[in-house]
């Protein structure tokens, strides 16, 4: 479908990868305007992923370390949809519907595949209903509220212990970089937020790093690690080593063998894998499902598809494969598009050689570790190190100005506590619990219905047994239709997992769809039945 | 329920009344500590209102004009909860459920109701699905949001000029203070910001205020009034006056008389009426619905209730009703915080007399009008006043150093672009449609199930009409089952309302409801009988 005149080279994805093949290949248009460049990507900005765990403190503001894609990118048409399918035969990619549902398709002669990786909870039980990621902007905004939300009940909660344990317990799986980096920077955010609050004791809160090797920062030398644990633990990080996230529920995070810590807040940066739509495209996938490329960064077979960044499995010279970092990313890009180029116009290609500057993670306040060109930096120097190779890597001066500000700032001001409330969870949800744990208690208010999944539960008041509940079965309707409270306990035999149906929700539907009425009222008929048979 | 020991102050509201009050009692409190404050919020910060319009171009950070509620109140207790229920017999608040559904109740021996008002679309059909309320933090990034979405799609549609034109009007009704800021600022805002996006002709985007009276701005004199509007007009905004908006769609805002302005983004700041809990309490209101108070601000006829601010109906001793701004609410605080001191130690009580300082507007870019202690100011000069006044009004030094920081970057960056998704619509939605306008087209991706609420619509293929929907009918489900595009258009009668069930939640629901399942089989079977008589 491409167009007659002019090729149209079409980028997946506005992270690292995508972002430095479009810049590029802008770069290369020059004068000669012989091509059109269009990027597809999901938000209308590109993260500078490096910072993404300072917007949980607030130490920079909550949208300087992301740059709009359209002040990157003056020369290129930026579509910001989701990619829904790729036609590899017609050469023609779909997006999802914008205001109106109407189909959207961009023809394409060359298509980069940049859409990097994402955190998969798939096969993790209560993962997907519990867990929080911390892959995009949105994910360490909602980390960042959900926090300040977990201190504010917290402080005005006398009465249930144990709630109060699980609402000051922060949990973070994956102790790679992201995930020490993320446990840093939160760490750092409710020690020093404690403080604000009454009737909070500093001594409750507990951060918790849980990681399945023997030490964390496998990407860096082991001296450089040990440091790292050092100084988390030091700051009051309880490491959890050679141990494994194995599934969560609401209340709790339990790990293999069967510890469970009691939370509310459990973060995981892994596992990771590649984007969900390379699952569906007849394309080589090696090692993690990595797109297989040449050298020159062609997706193995295919002439017109290319593949760059943490997506793609390209190997150097020498046969290693390209870590999925951002320096890598950049520098397939630069090949990448000079061999589009070079196949539009004609002209040489050139092939992916690049081993690599060093690493570097934040430790939070004033510290970090960095092993650059040979070279091994940690505490304030690694830090400084980290913070003015950052800053400068920044695209845009505008945004390096902010920064910058905002750093300064942040030196003389108390951490900002406030919680944006951007919509909620209306609609249905899902959740997950394990045996043993309630799903609601007598005497709580009634204010959804659920629907079991799988799994099985019991009906308890005070010492009787009320009824047993099983797939397919609803729950929770009595107390909302009554508007009374919960006259029961549910506890899980098995672990379990229900659809939940909030309050107004039901009331909308059992109003007008009147055999949703007609099936929970036989349902509660029954357990009308149920309730005069149990023992006074 | 009060504390046996120390007499406890309750105060409903965090805007400036409830904060005021508070700030004053922990003021009155110093050594002798002898009661308690407590101030309940929906949120965790105090809004510094004047300053929320320049959320929408973000020319100061996005959390940068509200406070914290725990910075600003040292000695207070603060519950960000919402307020259910108040029994003035027991003299007990009820607040909304947090992390565990359990109830919260709070006893007091003094009440403060300072909860504001509210934008009120009740009784204007399609304001509540389809308009954009403008009071608070959320109002006002969704507002930002949902137009930067707008150009992203705009940019990328070239086929349906309907949509297109939708898209880039902007309309916003209401022409009081709060109107006319909002307008100046996203008139700015859009007329920046049309130029970064490839693909828009600036002259393409409207921006429409819309006034039941004959000018704008009633708060101010003439001259001042006339003034912000030859300002508005020549910088592109449409002044619609002696209009009213009557009803809207999603994609139409209809003013009496019937006049249609196509838009997608309409956002209305009136009609104010008193936060809904007031309605349900037994206490005198008067006009507007306002609590009637004593001159020493208790409510009239109770004696530990007393109210403040935009809810309270207090007159000064000349007998003019105070006006809902600011600076009254502050002067109401500081009088009800002295006789409830005065109430719980003894002394003499005060009474509330306060005319006003002035008034002040922002027209946007460096132009405002304002009136101080007599004089008339507009243009720069106004500006210059409207922006040191507010800085210096600004609770606490921290916020001021971040404004005044933003404000110098402004001048030198363009605007920021970022659009911030968090979260989105899931659930059940309410649509409001008017006769003519169409549900869904033929050839649309079907992404949602629909249930008539009330109205009247036809299913239409081609030149014929299939079938007739009414209230409680269930449409568009077919698409959603075989996975197909829209069979058939649906367009309105009459005026409809409808519930809109997004397509995962419809599968969820299938699912796992076998009398769901069955009665949209019902439906469906008689669908495919009407699609077979249907002429060729």
């Amino acid at each position: 479908m491409g167009s007659a005149t002019r090729p149209r080279v079409v980028i997946l994805g506005g992270g690292f990868a995508g972002v430095y093949t479009a810049l590029a290949l802008e770069k290369a248009l020059g004068e000669r305007d012989d091509f059109d460049v269009v990027l597809v990507n999901r938000e209308n900005y590109f993260v500078f992923q490096p910072m993404l765990p300072e917007v949980i403190s607030g130490s920079i503001g909550l949208t300087d370390m992301v740059v709009p894609l359209r002040r990157l990118l003056r020369r290129s048409a930026v579509h910001v949809r989701d990619v829904e399918t790729v036609d590899l035969e017609a050469r023609v990619v779909s997006t999802s519907p914008g205001f109106r549902p109407h189909p959207h398709r961009v023809g394409y002669d060359h298509l980069v595949l940049g859409l990097g990786n994402v955190t998969d909870f798939r096969g993790l039980p209560g993962l997907p209903e519990h867990a929080l990621p911390f892959k995009n902007l949105g994910d360490a905004l909602r980390l960042r509220n959900h926090v300040i939300r977990a201190f504010e009940e917290a402080s005005i909660e006398n009465e249930d212990e144990a709630l109060r344990r699980q609402l000051l317990t922060f949990v973070v799986a994956g102790g790679g970089f992201s995930g020490v980096e993320v446990a840093a920077e939160l760490n750092d955010f409710v020690r020093e937020v404690a403080s604000s609050y009454r009737g909070i004791d500093p001594a409750e809160v507990r951060v918790v790093l849980v990681h399945s090797q023997e030490r964390i920062l496998p990407e860096m030398a082991e001296p450089l690690a040990l440091f790292a644990q050092r100084l988390l633990q030091k700051r009051g990080v309880e490491l959890r080593l050679r141990q494994r996230l194995q599934s969560a529920t609401g209340t709790e995070a339990i790990l293999a063998g069967g510890a469970r810590i009691p939370t509310r807040t459990l973060v995981s940066t892994v596992p990771a894998s590649p984007h969900p739509l390379l699952e569906s495209l007849p394309l080589p996938k090696g090692r993690g499902g990595r797109l297989v490329t040449t050298p020159e960064l062609r997706v193995e077979g295919a002439a017109d598809v290319w593949a760059v960044g943490d997506c793609a499995l390209a190997t150097t010279p020498n046969g290693t494969p390209a870590p999925p970092t951002a320096q890598h990313a950049i520098r397939q890009a630069e090949v990448c598009a000079h061999n589009i180029v070079a196949s539009i116009r004609g002209g040489g290609s050139r092939v992916f050689d690049f081993r690599g500057l060093g690493t570097m993670g934040s430790l939070g306040r004033h510290s970090a570790v960095a092993e650059v060109l040979g070279l091994r930096f940690s505490g304030f120097p690694a830090w400084w190190l980290w913070r003015t190779v950052y800053l400068m890597k920044m695209p845009g001066w505008g945004r390096r100005l902010k920064v910058a500000s905002s750093w300064t700032l942040d030196l003389f001001l108390p951490p900002d506590l406030v919680e944006l409330r951007l919509g909620g969870s209306k609609g249905l949800t899902r959740e997950h619990y394990e045996p043993g744990e309630e799903v609601f208690r007598e005497g709580d208010i009634g204010d959804s219905l659920y629907i079991v999944l799988s799994g099985e539960a019991e009906v308890v008041r005070g010492e009787s047994i009320l009824a047993h509940l099983g797939p397919g079965e609803v729950f929770g309707e009595m107390a909302l239709i009554e508007h009374t409270t919960r006259s029961a306990t549910v506890r899980c035999l098995s672990a379990m997992d229900v659809l939940r149906m909030p309050q107004q929700e039901f009331a909308d539907l059992a109003a007008h769809l009147p055999d949703l009425r007609a099936s929970v009222q036989k349902v509660m008929e029954g357990r009308r039945g149920a309730r005069t048979i149990e023992p006074p």
